[in-house]
């Protein structure tokens, strides 16, 4: 089959491999979309992630959607033809983590894409069974691809505890930034608002259910939860400024390094939360039912698709085009 | 002024009162539109609810909206012309259940329209101000009065912790479950099941956001939560028969008398939770949030509107038109 | 090896049996002590719990603690010698309940003496090592069994959110509430009070930690949380009734039946939450750090000792000695 | 009265004041010791703490205990003669975080010797009643007038959610953070390691309940909440280090000024929570419930009592004596 393979940072090659075959329990997907996340770019730019080194050749991409083509041995949750959304991270399901419900914390989760295991820029991969979730008919391909990101949103707006009526601030209007939005709006947050540098996504956060938005640096109202989508340490600050007494602001951006300045005295005067999201947990099947219902619109990100000899491009896309804000690959093409 | 009031049960008498003045830090409130509860009709027809007896003669009502007419020594929160919601319970705001935020437990409240204090089926009420709430523009005066109602819905789901991608089974299609089924969708909730015996309740339910409706006693899927609403025993058991593991049930419905049968092997095999809710603490808030915003709309379950003169034909309303569902006292008029 | 076998109800045998074999990740344990449970005596006595039939021939036992004697393949958790307490169930890890941390609720966890999965009334059991828990030295053979019955209290009380300063009522003073009532003080409750009808029971209340001891039916002070562990609907509803608002009650004893009455209009009242416990999930470390500091000492309630060819006087101790409170096996003499 | 009154930074002078009366439901209190707060050091040092300057003349004082002497008109709480510990600060009772439980961040709160409010280096002070908790008699004047420290730990270990078998870190052994120990330790904490740069503090970490003191720098085991009570940076970073995944931290200690350095990508990577605490909320009755139930013992860090003429000394034991830990004024003496 083919895959797009990394060799080195910034070299990027369309190669044949051999296809995978589905082990116990496992499921093996023909991929019809797949999302290019932030990190799979940072991973062509740099060869890494923080300390998370690609030992190449490397196959990267982990926002999934395909059809179930062959069943592994005792498989039995899905057919045969099964469209499906992949939940790349397959933990241990044992250690204290996974027992106790977060199992995005283990430590031997194998990752699609993240190194050393590859990814879904390619045709076919295998998965755990319990790790394809069923998408409905109402749920396109593309959507099934942002599932993953979408459950970023859905984890996010967890852990800050968003709910009816809550006034939530997405520092960050890039495709993780606009999701949570859409999560924080169909949790139930009656305010919305969107800060960033760039016009174009300040005018698709207001179409896709922002209630406001605004440029970074201007005046915020008093919020209940802050999602912090833009990895600036500025954002940050101007956001925890933003937070009502006992606000939660939830980090999800990346960027930061290994440190950042946090208004302490603010945090303390006022009892803020601060976490952050390390990808999700028991997420899937809240953001598919959301996208199912029509309650977010995933797909009013993506900006263009590639197909998979175009790979190199959809890496890209992020810093040619302006306007890009979402790019799918089409590993079938 | 002119006000409905109960000497017995079954007698209401239309009278002349003297205005209330505005105390320190109260608002005097024209009273625009008030609704009548199921706690009303009870009232008005045994002259008791539970352990609560009417000491007459009595002035009912609790759920309404007004305009700010008059400002006691203090008051500055509101100005003249202000058009208000009221959360009819007054707590003492120093006890331990004041202090820990569960105000509607006080056992100090003052409640607008219970026992011994008067309500709002009258043209003239004084409130503190700070349980009078702004409306904003978008929200009308029947919506207002509706906030109360609402708030019951809000707090039913907070407790229940309905959030996104929960499925949610609403026991009960009248004005409070109705309510409550919005506030679940506004939630995050993608699947919102109504039941009840009422086939008229049961379309209303779809038309404000149910996703499937049945009539009670018919097979039940899994769900996340119960907001149980129609206060009879078999829906609760029924209801509870259908939760997921860990998940919550909450009483809202009255009726149930002192005691009622829980399957209690169940509840511990499955660990679910059962509570109930009296009133609520905290919700008009987000409630008029929710109205604002569009996410629910409480109008959409008036089926009609009396002068206060007509108060008696008002709280015979739902007994004698199979077709009543939420209706609404205009002591202007 | 030796092992006491169920043939019916009524007709235990000591017979001989295979040793089993460490399967893949799994330890084999020498058992040193198995405590006898309710539930064991409860299938003796009757073949079933609830729905659940015994299949003939069968092992009870589940409150084991022991010493690994082999490794299965891949297993490096534990070195033979080491001395573990056993966590019977070993639930599937992969499906809902297990991903979300409440694994105790798995459909598919097998549960070392439950019916269909042979128990610990024996010399060896083999068990995945991450359900073997070290014990440290300062833990004797006897503590380590009893660290089941401990993890129920644990359980219970963090279900019950029991916090420092609380009040706590343990309705029913056998193994399981002064287990519960000793992790009740132990994790900051102040006042622990305990019911039973039973003067020796009352007595050893207040010898592991009861700050009052008293008759079930006596009158009760208001408390923050319930914990029922004698099966009695009286004392459920006595409990119930003590609950200050929002409290919690939690259901540990067995033996209501199906159905039970409740309170209704005290439970929505005073918005009162009731649940009950399902074995336990995550409990185990907890409970063996309480033993080891010694803020429990859960040998404290062992009225007597029995060798294994004494299983069924062991299970018949509790019907027919009044005194004796909790009973061990030791499987080895 | 006599009374110990800031002129200036440190400009202290013992005068005669008016004694205040008790207004409605009000109590008059004598005030039996009362505790020298890092705070009190800090206005009596520079004047001000953070943007917070004192108006002088001003009273400094809030950690007080005492005995009613006379009660203003409604107040129907205690009797003259009762034994009190004084909650400084009373809120208004009725904005949003009165009505949510978290009075704490009123912004109309009046705190006893927080400018502008007098306190308590007096002879009398008057309160709330509400304010004033009964001690039980085998709390001493001294325990008593600790409860205000000791409610400062019992909130920190409720927002860090410390529960039975936790591994606490406290970083700081000053009077809060022993007292802090002490109540994680209540709390059902079975590893509680106090780190510190003064081997005395260590010391008296290990008597009042610590299971290891070591040097602030040493290495340290995984736990399960921070509880950082040093106000040093550094104390921060290798608390947060030292947290297990999903973790909380907490800052209690003062000095950071108003920013501090977070290992963010950390914070993200663990999902760390962090957040502080800003005085505490409803938790005086489990404060006095600890100290009268045995399980704390805040007189354990006591060092030395000053009598009110004395009270620049007390204010300067800290800096002069480095075995000083907790000093008590005798206003009375």
């Amino acid at each position: 089959m083919k895959a797009a393979v990394l060799h080195a940072a910034g070299d990027l090659r369309i190669e044949d491999r051999a296809a995978p075959v589905a082990g116990p329990r496992e499921v093996l997907v023909e991929v019809a979309l797949v999302g290019v996340c932030g990190s799979d770019v940072h991973y062509y730019e740099h060869g890494r992630v923080g300390t998370r080194v690609v030992r190449v050749p490397h196959v990267l991409g982990h926002e999934a959607s395909g059809r179930v083509v062959a069943l592994g041995e005792g498989a039995t949750t899905h057919a045969v033809g099964d469209r499906v959304a992949l939940e790349p991270g397959v933990p241990c399901g044992r250690c204290r983590e996974c027992r106790t419900g977060r199992y995005n914390l283990c430590r031997d989760v194998a990752f699609l894409g993240a190194p050393p295991t590859d990814g879904a820029f390619t045709r076919f991969v295998a998965i755990h069974e319990d790790f394809a979730f069923a998408l409905p008919a109402g749920v396109s391909d593309a959507a099934g691809a942002l599932i993953e990101p979408l459950a970023v949103g859905v984890w996010a707006c967890r852990r800050a505890a968003v709910t009816a009526g809550d006034r939530v601030l997405v520092t960050g209007g890039g495709p993780i930034g606009l999701l949570a939005a859409q999560v924080a709006r169909a949790s139930g947050a009656t305010e919305i608002i969107v800060t960033d540098v760039n016009e174009r996504r300040l005018e698709l956060a207001l179409r896709v259910g922002a209630t406001r938005a605004v440029r970074a640096g201007s005046p915020l109202p008093e919020v209940d939860a802050l999602l912090e989508c833009s990895g600036h340490p500025d954002a940050l600050a101007a956001g925890l400024g933003a937070l009502r007494p006992d606000g939660r602001a939830v980090v999800v951006g990346m960027g930061y390094g290994d440190e950042t300045t946090v208004p302490i005295a603010l945090l303390q005067g006022r009892e803020l939360w601060l976490t952050g999201t390390f990808r999700y947990a028991n997420a899937y099947p809240a953001a598919i039912a959301l996208a199912a219902s029509g309650r977010v619109d995933p797909e009013a990100i993506v900006t263009r698709r590639f197909a998979l000899e175009e790979a190199e491009a959809a890496l890209r896309a992020g810093r040619e085009d302006p306007a890009s804000v979402k790019v799918l690959l089409a590993p079938q093409s």
